[in-house]
């Protein structure tokens, strides 16, 4: 298929389930899609940071998105992330899986190098002239530790190298110059948030969708919030998205003092989806620290207050 | 050959010539490598950040690796970066160079991701279990956002995880804890120093060698340094040392307002390359941005004033 | 007066006009203070950031807050910074400016030291029990390095503390938790964030208030950005925002290649004061760099946009 | 006095003994100045962080420089840290000190503000310009997250600005390129070195002195290390420097789950002060955390293993 123009609605970043020995387990990654879809997501994007694509190897990215394509078969579109430090390893991952029949691109400002601004901008210019995917500009300073400014984003959408932007910096007034920009532009831009906490804000600024790393546990929570914004229904969103706040409490379950917080969020992203019965196992990929029992009844907790379990 | 128990000496790490096209140029890589042998060196680390490891594909890696290893024939010690984002992606390539004939693999703490100290730890155990390559540390804060601490790297020693460490931290103090730390170790452990302008320093305090990047345009330099320190020599060696400091200047030739602090250094280690008449073509892979004439020119006023032009 | 119980509204931090000997202005600073009130604002807030306070003498201090709060005489609660180090240096200035007649003192984490959490939280008890002043903590990360979470505001709230946060810290997900959390304490606290740009999400959420450093330049403008939010006319309120932020986009008028963000952003506030014929002199305290002629033309050209010249 | 041409030597910043009720001890700061200069130091350093100097009151700041000035009357010169934000309040401060009869005022970059190089260079000409003091300058990013430059060293000693630098930077590279570039000036310039761990190395490269806060501790050891050093007994400096290097372990004494690096540090300063009998109390200032009674005995195993207990 081809992405709507602009990709809108809800597309949450898929997790990766993994098999006890860390094998991608694709059996319950199809069910995994299918919850997702029967939850009303409007896209999917897989192999992005709560993908734990970071910790994937070619190999086992690979079968990710051929196992989602395929079982998606065109009911909604499929970004992918092309996640790695400069433009000749990302223009790999690029060409792969546009072959592979994603529909987008994922890409973040490099990492690892020391970059200038120029050189961001010449990275996406190079990643979007090597390959005929459109390309979706991923803001991740925690990850890349570059910001992407407004003004770079829309020089770039204007210049026709971005279709879209997922936003997941934390920084709500650059998001916004860029939702307030694009309208300006002449072509279609996707502005996505990647905040689970204020997707009812950005979608009140303007954006076009949320790509919530919860919305694996609540597919159906951010559709009902991603429709009463349509709809103008504020006081109906705030509530739906003061629940879904309440529930990312989850991300905390894991002890500080024992692990990181990749560990602890996608931790208990993971063990969520294993108590819905969604996932076969809750394992995270190494090195990361699983939840301790108690740490996964916390997360348990969470999930009966939200009314999911 | 095995790795030296301890490595020790001038090991630089080696910069990747590319074609104009950006390809690997092996005839001036294999030229390098007879430069750097030439000069003096007791070893070579391929596929570290000066070799423009972020950079390359994994097929030119593997070119870079197997052109370095068959055309050195054992004469000195080759070390290999293994770089990338976490544990599983990290085997993959240590797997691979140790298979190409890599006698030890260099290792940075994960990245992209944000990881807790016992991840770390974990991290650097588990890549050494799954590999039968002696492991190098590799203490890169700049580009990693993560420091290992003198404490980390001495336990991991002491355990037979590491090799060694490559310290590029900048951190003196630190480094000297390992230095002084490492006496207390069975086994043999290599403690070498990333930094061009200190060597003599931490060769004072008991470092094995030195990684000196700068080390690709006058290995000869820092192999008489290495002996002066070895010697005792510490009037020559400090004479030896600030000569190489202004030759060092040049990784500022580039201006920070057009590019960052990797295509300047970089692009001006290849320049002196190339007006040395090591390499044939001093391009630097993409998104780097090139130095312009004027700035070449100011990496050949260094190299003058050097007596190396 | 005594502090609103909980404060809310349109509460500036008020500019400090300096004449040209970088001495303070007082004639112009109750010209700023009228133009602020006849603007509608709820309450103002001197010695803060915007108000310079980081370069203002104990005794320029003394002198800004005598000045406003006589004039004021009680129209307004004035709230005054006392920005230090630690402590005991904070404590000598809320003494002082509790004594001279401040509502309330706004307090951030210690800086230039590096503390524990712990010593953050003991830090505003200390200030809290040696003085009687309402506290309201003050979030700005970008100065003092430390981000006050969530958890540590409410529980300090909870203790009776805090009367209220000034968030500047930029992070609206951390700012939406105290404003739901606050639901819960038994005594008032006023949440008020420090955003311009994102003024109508804040309040959407539930914050009691706003001080934006715009705010002196277009107090009438926050100030029905603040009904109409009041009101729920979120359209109108989105409208008036997305003026404001245009108006905003003044605070990039120097260049940064000549100055930094501060030396920007107060010199565009002065200027447009300057240009709206609010003080007499546009200065900034040193080592601020003004302006130039051509920068401020650029302010101009923003109020002209926002029909404000 | 007047500060000799260049400074040069040991010049330990000295503690600021507090009572328990953190009043300055003026006895037992007596004691300690005639402790440090019994030690065989070339110079004291009042009120600088390893002072607690952002923790004192002015009033606090204006009895210990008063205190010891009068004592030590001009046996060694006295520094003293003028640690304020900006140009205007440190300026305050410098005149205060200069007046008391600190033979020169030690400055740093403007904190809690975002300054430009162009701002930081304007600080401290207009600083210089506005007091008749010996400037020295103080490079401390850790605090004051700006890092001075050797070229704006280098620039600013040139044109008379400077007396000198104490970089407590751990950046010993750029150390490096400010002793050499100093060779270069017409008039004297100090370059101190803030670093406990690697005097040796600094004095090597050709360091004028050495600012060791462990100094306060030990300081007939750094006056051993530097007489050491100068006759170029490099064997016996390492010796020396090591056994300093294992002393300044006692930093790590606080348990870093309870309290911040500074509390750890100058807890354990004061404890070891305490336990030599050198002062009546260890008490640091708030919102410091107190060493437990078991971490008091690590330092005193510290001060055994050292042979100063």
């Amino acid at each position: 298929m081809t992405l709507p123009a602009p990709l809108s609605g809800v597309v949450p970043p898929v997790c990766t389930p993994l098999t006890p020995e860390r094998e991608v387990d694709t059996a319950s990654l199809v069910r995994l899609v299918d919850h997702l879809v029967a939850g009303g997501v409007d896209g999917l994007f897989v192999l992005g940071s709560t993908s734990e694509v970071a910790y994937l190897t070619d190999r086992q990215r690979a079968l990710v998105l051929d196992t989602v394509v395929r079982h998606v078969a065109g009911q909604v579109p499929v970004l992918a992330g092309a996640i790695d430090m400069t433009t000749p390893r990302v223009l790999d991952h690029v060409r792969a899986l546009t072959k592979a029949g994603a529909d987008a691109a994922v890409v973040t400002a490099p990492f690892y190098t020391r970059t200038h601004p120029a050189e961001v901008m010449g990275h996406f210019r190079s990643v979007a002239q090597g390959s005929g995917a459109p390309l979706i500009a991923y803001d991740l300073p925690s990850s890349v530790h570059t910001k992407l400014t407004a003004g770079a984003v829309l020089e770039l959408a204007a210049d026709g190298v971005l279709a879209g932007l997922k936003d997941s910096s934390g920084d709500e007034a650059g998001f916004r110059e860029v939702v307030v920009g694009k309208r300006a532009l002449t072509g279609p831009f996707a502005a996505l948030t990647g905040s689970e906490l204020t997707a009812d804000s950005a979608l009140a600024m303007g954006a076009d969708g949320v790509v919530p790393g919860l919305g694996n546990v609540d597919p159906a929570g951010y559709a009902r919030l991603y429709r009463a914004c349509r709809a103008g229904d504020w006081p109906r969103a705030r509530t739906e998205q003061e629940r879904l706040c309440a529930l990312f409490g989850m991300v905390r379950a894991g002890d500080p003092a024992r692990m990181g917080p990749s560990s602890s969020a996608l931790g208990a992203f993971k063990a969520a989806l294993h108590l819905r019965g969604v996932i076969t196992c809750p394992a995270t990929a190494a090195p990361q620290i699983p939840l301790s029992p108690e740490e996964t009844k916390t997360v348990a907790e969470h999930l009966t207050a939200a009314g999911l379990l």
